[in-house]
């Protein structure tokens, strides 16, 4: 079985959303055979990130939402307080004091390699807790390179896919079957492309749509079946 | 809608079956929204690649057949003289007696590559060309650079990942996704994830599934729908 979950890594429900997912799946019999990967989604392709080194770019998150969203900074402080409460709630620490703005596309190119490389989880779950606990500048190139590295990555490739701009299509990818999928927020989780769920559920909606789907899981249909397996190549040579 | 092929480049059921499942979609009404995506399957992973620029190595396919598949030598002819017809029958110049025996998971990953820089089809079908009918050794790294660049890659881009052996993952992973499908030859098409359809089946057959495919596509079945779009994030904000 297969979750696809489109996400960005600084979402604050994609983060809550994943621990919940994480615990549905923890009490989900049949996890041996889920295969999770992290797609690209940006929430704001065109955001501008903040220097490196330059602590004052690390205030007044709230004054920036406000802005943007065009609410009073009280409503803005009490969305932070919520989702804040809500992280606290699965164990996270979100610090919106100390977040660091940031455009993404690198994050996600990083998060791509790291998928060919076996540990996309790794570096998905590092990335978030950078940039929500620790204030890291996640859009900061060797802040990437030296995030990804310590949860297995090559230093040396990560810098280089950012130096190429090597995955900037597969991100372009993700984002346009997001789109056609009629994804328009995340997280998002699909599970077999059959199943769609919307945002940070309780982790008993992940537990009953994973068992939904694993209920329904159907091997292929085999189509065009007249001819069968005619004319095939296999390990034992072709078929006449 | 997706097709997703399994196929090998020295696979001659896979090269016939890509002209059949072509004519099939040239004739499908909904053909712009067909992805298509090569997937890695190695007929034979433990095959040696004939040592570049020794024509030597191109004789005796037939020989090579017969003494595989344990068959006496007219039996490989006639095998060979069948697909023949049958390549040609598509348009396709089979040339047996030139091919060049190769390993192809090299292969594998410039095709892998050509996907990331949506070239794919262009250089799959060129290697399959080179191997069936033009006598070129597609397991010899040189000749996959220049063929690849031929058609629309970075040579610098194709040399760097076979030197890395960078996506030897990404063609394992493939592999394995064939075998939890349970699919032990190609060429081996998947349509969406539902439809099977296994060998180069006449051009009628594509059809009907891929109309059947669209017939009864659909959006994903919304899961978990009590709290619906509670707590997502998107361009507007994040909802609490």
């Amino acid at each position: 079985m297969k979750v696809e979950i489109w996400s960005d890594v600084v979402c604050p429900w994609c983060h809550i959303g994943k621990r919940r997912f994480e615990a549905a799946l923890a009490q989900f019999p049949h996890r041996e055979q889920v295969e999770v990967e992290w797609k690209a989604f940006e929430l704001d392709p065109h955001a501008t990130s903040a220097p490196a080194g330059q602590p004052a770019d690390r205030a007044g998150y709230a004054e920036r939402l406000a802005a943007k969203y065009g609410s009073d900074l009280a409503g803005a402080q009490q969305m932070i307080d919520t989702m804040t409460a809500q992280a606290a709630a699965e164990g996270l620490d979100f610090r919106f004091d100390r977040a660091v703005r940031a455009n993404t596309v690198d994050a996600h190119q990083v998060i791509h390699l790291a998928g060919l490389r076996g540990v996309q989880d790794a570096v998905k779950e590092r990335l978030l807790r950078a940039y929500f606990t620790e204030g890291e500048g996640v859009g900061d190139r060797d802040t990437l390179v030296r995030l990804a590295a310590e949860v297995g990555l090559d230093a040396d490739e990560v810098r280089a896919v950012l130096d190429e701009q090597r995955y900037v299509g597969a991100v372009r990818a993700d984002e346009a079957e997001a789109q056609a999928l009629g994804i328009s927020g995340v997280p998002f989780f699909v599970v077999d492309r059959r199943y769609g769920v919307s945002g940070a559920q309780p982790a008993e909606a992940f537990v009953e749509v994973l068992e939904r789907a694993w209920a329904e899981r159907s091997p292929l249909v085999m189509a065009a079946g007249g001819s069968g397996d005619g004319t095939v190549c296999g390990p034992d040579g072709c078929s006449v």
